[in-house]
């Protein structure tokens, strides 16, 4: 945060929303109207619209005392386009709602808008609406992004089929991982300011969790490549979770190597030092935003050249249930225990 | 409330998602895929597609203590559609994200959701998405709207014309005079919990502040009369604000003659019981969901029978100002004294 404060209530809500998207370029002629009317206009020219949208409450998702205003801005854009990615569409449009209480000054603000920026123009991404209020308590941030795909191209959870292999993007558990680390960091500091946490050999782990990457270049690789995925989801739970909804949307089952799921070294490393078992934290851990689909046997020439692309298992009849058969030889039922808001 | 009691963290976020989203039947050809993917898909088959949001906080938008909660939902949908016709556009779809504490019980969501059903039913609007979330404090409610609008064929605020007629629909000022009364009887209740407030005979400025009505009909009206406004804005912050919106980005002035504005005889008679002036009560008060348009003057003939469409005034040079005539011959300078969320 800057040094200098101004309160947001200097400059009331039309003069904010001027502050804050008057620097914004529109880069899609798919953007007919943007933002300063009742609502914008899109047109995505003969290909459908696909829509998605996130609610972040500050408390509940993100935690401001280790989570920089400006990669919490990045993350909240990162999250939703990472959800048109999923259905193999290309995001185009996004609309951001922010509440705010007054412990946010202007220059925190600016912050924010600037990692909502850098997200929007890595992605080619226009914000086109919003709106802007206060909260009594908390921050609170609702992304709608919108993508567009050529009709009928889209991909869905419920069609994979007996036989497919499953892949994923990526290297999986980082995130989790990071959460785990400042957590504890938080913890210590809370019990003696005096002890600045140490992140620079973690930067991995930290990167994972502060500033996600929604998985753009797997959907232009497929287009490149004339692959079309059976089925897709993207990992905001953990892959048992999304695992789960595949099989459970598609009526099949699934059998799942321990072995292939992809872990890199420095998470694996964070992970026995904190105690906790790497292929765990990569089933459970979520908020990886890799890509999970199915992909039929016959593509697998297709992806095998792509090191960003690792083949975990296949999928079976759903009596076969979802299986994690481990580098031990154990064959275990996959469970769901991702992230549940409501169990907190 | 009813007397039974479920927990919804019994359910879980899926759960949830399921038990609040399966009896909804799709109305629109345009959905394509609806609740249950990372992303919804809509096609809009050549026409363009309109997008607005609103994001809606407890204790700053709504107060609980006297909104009955399928009333809550039931206008969280509404004042987006409210944007959709603005922009002389047909809304299609919605997307609706909640967080809640865990002072909310399922029958209460239950309630909440009977009321976004019902106003999606009476506008033909679909439910294809959202978010369910927990909140450390309050119920947090963002909602997007999504319509369809002939190529090029949406109104803006900003393309008003010198001379235009300004029209508006309905009357004003009665949600403010609603909201004054709810707040005084929560008032009165708070100090004395053995009155019970009588709202029997304040029942139009009640439903005006909890069951607002976007104006579908007249869309409808200009459609089925060849009627294209040169400009429109729903009033959410007050004509005063609205009126000026569409001055400053038309780059005009105005003239307002208060005789024209039109006041129920109930907000009227309500006003002076306040000790409010029934004028400043429909210049200032906000939320009556009304649509305010401007209009050539040959187009005159076109509305002067439909009871519902009041021509307030007319656009003026810029250099003339922004002027409100009074009765008593007076001549004032509009100024936008709606709503500030960040001044309150």
């Amino acid at each position: 945060m800057n040094e200098s404060r101004t309160e947001i209530a200097e400059l009331g809500e039309f003069g904010l929303i001027d502050h804050l998207t008057k620097n914004f370029e529109i880069h899609n002629a798919s953007t007919i109207l943007s933002v300063g009317d009742d609502a914008a206009v899109i047109d995505h020219f003969g290909k459908q619209t696909v829509i998605t949208t996130d609610l972040l409450v500050e408390g509940i998702h993100f935690d401001l005392m280790y989570t920089p205003i400006k990669h919490l801005g990045y993350k909240a854009v990162m999250v939703n386009l990472s959800d048109v990615y999923a259905m193999n569409a290309t995001p185009t449009q996004i609309t951001m709602s922010i509440a705010i209480s007054n412990r946010i000054s202007l220059e925190a603000l600016n912050e924010f808008y600037e990692g909502v920026y850098l997200a929007c123009e890595k992605h080619g991404v226009d914000l086109i609406g919003g709106d802007t209020s206060t909260s009594n308590k908390g921050f609170i941030i609702s992304v709608t992004a919108i993508g567009e795909v050529t009709p009928n191209k889209f991909v869905k959870r419920s069609t994979a089929s007996k036989g497919d292999l499953i892949c994923v993007s990526g290297d999986l558990g980082g995130a989790y991982l990071g959460l785990t680390l400042m957590e504890r960091e938080k913890k210590i500091y809370l019990e003696n300011p005096q002890i600045q946490p140490d992140l620079e050999n973690e930067s991995y782990i930290v990167g994972r969790l502060l500033k996600p990457e929604a998985r753009k270049d797997i959907i232009e690789f497929f287009e490149q490549n004339g692959i079309v995925p059976t089925a897709m989801i993207d990992v905001s739970d953990g892959i048992s979770s999304e695992v789960l909804h595949l099989c459970k949307q598609s009526s099949l089952g699934c059998v799942i190597y321990e072995e292939k799921i992809p872990i890199s070294d420095e998470s694996r490393k964070a992970a026995y030092k904190f105690g906790l078992d790497p292929t765990v934290c990569a089933l459970n851990g979520g908020e990886d935003y890799e890509l999970i689909f199915t992909l039929k046997q016959e593509d697998h020439d297709k992806i095998v050249l792509n090191e960003e692309i690792s083949v975990i298992g296949y999928m079976t009849d759903i009596e076969e249930g979802s299986k994690l058969y481990t580098k031990g030889g154990n064959h275990f039922n996959i469970t769901a225990q991702g992230w549940n808001a409501f169990q907190q």
